[in-house]
């Protein structure tokens, strides 16, 4: 066995995202005890940030020691008992693995079926909550396998309506596209690290409302996970003087999330979502020039999560592989019944620049070229100065 | 929100442990996709590696994206089925936390109690297996509450004589005493990064046996987890080509993993483990000549995790706080029954060294003269270098 040395990328997949060496050098300082008087103060500061970044001041917001999926899990098994009632809204993977999870909790699961590229469908989701008192309505901002984007707030106040708690799972929507979890009124909300907040994949900040708490804590059973359960998890992240140990924490992913959320609040959350806008744009522009299409409409495109429909006769999987090799540019496949239909290229955090998009569209276009599909760099290249050029 | 830089510390608590630059380093390396080619490469390393590590030829090993607790949960999440029978020996936090998650699987646990301090005494888990047929025998090798080592080998002996699927938690054992799957006969075992492996804390590698992978197969009713459903987790770690999406693993943190291994392996395991057992007895020499006792008889030590009772009259916080603020060195304190009574001394992975335990040594002592505690640094020290002299 010997080091490894991970050969140079540009990650324009569905995630993980680029890396910034200011993000990488903080993961990389010196590990300390997770007791530590100065790692408690490094804790307290991180939930402050999530709750600015979540815009969640009356939530409790912290870092789960997991993948974005240890957020879905803790957001479904905390609120869902044996026997209760979840409406599952599902139009992708995400809602489907939703679906699953609340199944494994136990729960009376009503799905709300989708095309996979469409929006949800507030009607539908609607007519689900007549049907049966649910306690639990659960969604997916940005569904990752489909890069389509449904506004949570309407949803949110349809579950409130129907006495229902909110999951909106906005993995790779957070930095990328508002999130406002006070203004929407959601209970629990998720992300992960690896997206648009631009450090390593392994942590999910997810945040729980009062009315969530008050639901966790009128539980007649308990959460059916021990590192997830929240009532337990509080009591970690509760604050100098009064922790009580639970986990281990993840030191240095928690001093990369930190660092990451400090460069975001510099650029600003707004302005990070405007320049992920703006990639989007340069990167819309140049596919148009090149002769490809979208599968979503364009009213519900994800700026960050960018699903291209593969031509024709063409092998998506070849166009890929010669990305990589040639230009060392990561783009995604598709997922379930999207197999081999479209790629997915993403433009999240430090990956959102307008040096990836021209890089990106470059390695594409002659990928594609070299599976004999007529487009012209030129062309491309044009209309996504043009595009950059108009703000 | 500003960055953050650690203060130096010296890390001899029950972990995290030191981390080295050349795993920091590691951890630090530019992140790839997760589904790229060569990190692919890098996931069979790390399996391989891992199997060899556990002494698990057989098994199936990886490192699960989440802290040592997170693998206690994939173990009884997956081998235990609701009104199962799951018998728990118990004799510290650990054992407490299986029982607690074991129940939460929905599993019948009948809990063989022991005092904090003691190991698990085989003819009380004997009869507990012959009262009912049990699925699981579960039991914690190394207490890192108590500082109590069990050898795994008679129990899960006893444990197959039985019928019994045996679960054996070595978080703190792996890499400082000796482990050993395939001679002991374990069908699941698991581990964490930040012990005796001398990486930053958040992943923790498992090993699933045949017979344990045969009974999942088996199962009736899906694991109360999807994160760690071992059957859906195989097909993300299966292996180039065959390979199925279900999380983002966190690839910084499985760089530093797999230095940690390479780091380990020049070592060689053997001589970790000796270097940990020379460290240990370098510091129970000094801790004799202080005055001081164990919790523990010395036939049950783990070199790795030193429980040291505070002597009357001493405050036990006092003590830890000045050994941080004077020489930047971190001890433990007890948990539950051994709150104040006992400080816990790790000598773990890259803190298992003699400067480590000189400096420990002289921190402790000087707090304890500070507290008014006669005892003379000379000879606490010189008693240490005639033991390291010793060999």
């Amino acid at each position: 066995m010997r080091s490894f040395f991970p050969p140079q990328r540009i990650l324009m997949g569905p995630g993980p995202s680029e890396v910034s060496q200011r993000v990488l050098q903080a993961h990389a300082r010196v590990t300390i005890g997770h007791l530590d008087p100065s790692f408690q103060s490094l804790m307290e500061e991180t939930k402050a940030g999530l709750q600015v970044l979540f815009k969640a001041p009356d939530h409790v917001c912290l870092p789960l020691p997991a993948p974005g999926t240890g957020a879905m899990e803790a957001a479904i098994m905390n609120l869902l008992e044996p026997g209760e009632v979840a409406v599952i809204a599902i139009n992708g993977q995400f809602g489907e693995r939703m679906a699953d999870m609340a199944e494994r909790a136990g729960a009376e699961v009503i799905r709300v079926e989708h095309g996979w590229g469409e929006p949800i469908d507030l009607r539908k989701v609607e007519a689900a909550l007549w049907a049966r008192g649910a306690k639990v309505l659960a969604f997916v901002q940005a569904e990752t396998s489909t890069g389509v984007h449904t506004d949570p707030g309407p949803l949110c106040a349809l579950a409130r309506e129907h006495g229902a708690l909110s999951i909106v799972d906005a993995v790779t929507a957070l930095g990328g596209v508002e999130v406002d979890v006070a203004g929407w009124g959601a209970d629990v909300v998720y992300s992960a690290t690896q997206k648009c907040l631009g450090a390593p994949p392994g942590l999910a900040p997810i945040a729980f409302g009062p009315k969530a708490l008050e639901a966790i804590a009128a539980r007649k059973t308990k959460a059916r996970t021990w590192l997830f359960d929240v009532s337990l998890l509080m009591g970690y992240w509760s604050g100098v003087g009064g922790r009580t140990y639970h986990h281990t924490a993840p030191i240095n992913a928690i001093y990369g999330l930190h660092e990451a959320l400090c460069v975001l609040f510099e650029e600003g959350i707004e302005a990070s979502i405007a320049r992920h806008r703006r990639c989007h744009e340069a990167l819309a522009a140049g596919i148009t020039a090149a002769g490809l299409e979208f599968l979503t409409a364009k009213a519900d495109r994800l700026p960050q999560l960018n699903p291209i429909k593969v031509p024709e006769g063409i092998d998506e999987a070849a166009v890929r592989a010669r990305m990589l090799a040639t230009h060392g540019v990561e783009i995604g496949a598709g997922l379930g019944p999207l197999k081999g239909k479209i790629w997915r290229i993403g433009l999240m955090g430090a990956s959102a620049t307008p040096l990836s998009v021209r890089t990106c569209l470059t390695a594409l276009t002659q990928a594609l070229m070299a599976e004999g599909f007529e487009v012209s760099l030129k062309d491309v290249l044009s209309a996504v100065e043009a595009r950059l050029a108009d703000g």
